[in-house]
């Protein structure tokens, strides 16, 4: 979509505060430093922060030769932010500080034939209620509730448009959620989750363009340029499961042949191992995780057969993640979701290689690979960081008038 | 790279020209609904132009009950701009009057053996000192020269890193330009001087997401995400024609196999065409223009081996176009560059429908594929708009802080 001055000014306020939280205590003049951003500029977007209460004033440190500067920081207890992970046979819930700290986190178990809609409110409602509860907090100091859920999304209006899950079509979820849950709500799916992630605590922060590829059952490339979530005129960007390796290749569930997931998602990780030893004792039918740990045990036991089907899945995923850096010319590959985090070095490291023979030398050059340093659930974690976007989103419209004609206006002594 | 306040302010008074240019005269209000910027942001833009005097106030429309409105204009004898498309073969120059009209042309051929830089500065110093003189433009209003020459370069040194036609390595191109060109000089690539032509006066022109293919002897996506061209971490970001469309396929130049540009590219199309018949009457080996052009007249008697050629190339760019549109759900798909133009509405057609059975549903219709609409040289133009975009990059820096404070005061009464 293209971007208004309104955009701008709500991305460059996401910007701040992410910073804030990376390094707090911190100055305003660090943080134009670290932003790019004019000394004014953070003034002003600082200044609403603090009217916010999200971050306080905290002291002074001494500046070389001029006055001493004013310190920030996050205040953690300023406000909470809960996160819903709605996946296929559970529903993770989990809530945040405003440092993004979690202070509570509930679990629902969802059996074969729960699918309907009111019985996956129904846990949402349960879990959330149950961290509301452990954590102590009040109602009041709740921001707001992120709720990803597979498949399409209208964020707008708060519907999954499709869950091939459950084949929800057209569910009013946040309506439903809004019956039980007083907090205001913000719906999106877990590949955008785990890409907005990656900005605010993981490998994506305050790098200009990073594509966070997610590794599940299914397949998908989140796209975070110029230091925002790209999501494409209709919010489905990122689509890269659905992209061809292999013309004619392997049937997808798609429809079409030879893309990317049915080489490296989990099912496809199965199907290379099924290839190479149809007999396999790693293999566990129809159930992809208990074969991704047996496979992650096996390598870690230098066993041939786990080694050779992560070069194999490397070698496609290697192609695959080229091509991303190729057309985008990144600063950072971030490799997301369970089947990376289990995978973890070994796959990373054959990835690495099979992308250095495959990418071209410029490109290749300016982007580094990583696994996702973010060490909880990145799917709740970046649910909740669309309630803080979400928080974030309209408080210029209250108080910029008042901003920009006193960015500068003093405010009551901070402590020191 | 991270948009910082700068950028963004550049980016808007981009737009902000764009739109005058696109439809004179026009009013601030009317900028604003179109630019989705405020008006008080619109008229410090506005008023920067004025004083540049690249628009000028053309009077005023009465607005229904409101005080009238006044109206600018692009001024075309406001400055003078020069693209310059350096080819394999030849030397193409254009000079443009403000409103992007072309004012004269000149072209140089280059013998096979003429691959030294002093020769190419040569006929590039030639042909502009040639439209110069035929416009009849005084130097100083000529505002800039865009230069684009094939291959990785370096924007902000002015230098050639690797241009492949010749086997230039780091060539200070634009160094050796300023020997005889008096003007401020501009360096970049034809992929992204023809995204930039897009942009300003095509398909891409008020769109938000854009990606032009372009369809040459190699081949590209140039990528306008936000209204702005996306140009990756190493100016290198659009490297499409070398992304993996059939693993382990046809040998590319770039050492990988099965990458786009060897289906698609004009000797890959060239090669689909043998594959079909070795000995076919379209086939001239060594000549590609003469191949393609062979093919388009074949096409249009409905020949039946130009039609499959046209339709097997059709099903490779169309998988490759769905990947595209999958991973970035743009708004609007441009087949640019002159195998395009050429193949023109059959080519189109067939990519259209091999799109429709490979993309998601969701981007798909979300999105528009339509051949360039620009009807010269778009190498040019777009070279001459990254000479318009220079002189506009650092105009906030001087006049911002006046404007800032006084953005409404009067101006000249304008003629009425
Ligand atoms: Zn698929
Ligand atoms: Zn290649």
């Amino acid at each position: 979509m293209k971007r208004t001055s309104r955009d701008i000014r709500t991305a460059n306020r996401y910007e701040v505060l992410r910073q804030i939280i990376a390094e707090s205590p911190t100055s305003r003049q660090e943080l134009a430093a670290a932003t790019g951003l004019s000394l004014a500029t953070v003034a002003t977007l600082v200044g609403e922060l603090l009217d916010l209460r999200m971050i306080t004033e905290v002291g002074f440190e001494d500046s070389a030769g001029g006055r001493p500067r004013g310190l920030v920081a996050v205040d953690a207890s300023g406000g909470a932010l809960i996160g819903v992970d709605i996946a296929e046979t559970y529903v993770h819930v989990e809530l945040f500080d405003l440092a993004l700290n979690v202070l509570a986190r509930a679990d629902e178990d969802m059996r074969p034939g729960e699918s309907r809609p009111e019985q996956v409110v129904g846990h949402v409602a349960a879990a959330v209620g149950s961290v509301v509860a452990q954590a102590g907090v009040e109602a009041a100091r709740v921001l707001g509730v992120g709720v990803s859920v597979p498949g399409q999304v209208d964020r707008d209006t708060g519907v999954a448009q499709y869950a091939p899950n459950w084949d929800w079509h057209d569910v009013p979820l946040l309506g439903l959620l809004a019956e039980h849950i007083a907090h205001p709500l913000y719906l999106d799916n877990p590949l955008r989750a785990c890409t907005v992630a990656e900005l605010w605590c993981g490998a994506a922060r305050g790098r200009g363009d990073a594509v966070v590829v997610n590794l599940g059952t299914g397949v998908g490339a989140g796209l975070a340029l110029g230091g925002g979530l790209h999501r494409g005129v209709s919010n489905s960007a990122g689509e890269w499961g659905h992209t061809t390796l292999v013309l004619d290749g392997r049937l997808c569930h798609c429809g079409n042949h030879g893309c990317v997931e049915t080489y490296v998602g989990a099912p496809g990780i199965m199907r290379n191992l099924r290839e190479l030893d149809p007999h396999s004792a790693l293999l566990h039918p129809g159930d992809q995780t208990a074969t991704i740990d047996a496979l992650a045990r096996a390598v870690a036991q230098d066993d041939p057969v786990a080694l050779k089907v992560v070069r194999d899945t490397a070698r496609y995923l290697g192609a695959g993640i080229s091509d991303l850096i190729n057309l985008l010319n990144p600063e950072v590959v971030v490799l997301s979701s369970w089947v990376a985090s289990r995978l973890g070095e070994p796959l990373l490291g054959e990835v690495r290689r099979a992308v250095a023979r495959h990418a071209l030398g410029r490109p290749l050059a300016a982007t580094e690979i990583v696994l996702s340093p973010i060490p909880t659930d990145p799917v709740s974690l970046g649910a909740a960081t669309f309630a803080l976007e979400g928080a974030l989103q309209f408080v210029g419209q209250r108080t910029s008038a008042k901003r920009t004609t006193a960015p500068a206006r003093s405010r009551t002594a901070p402590p020191s």
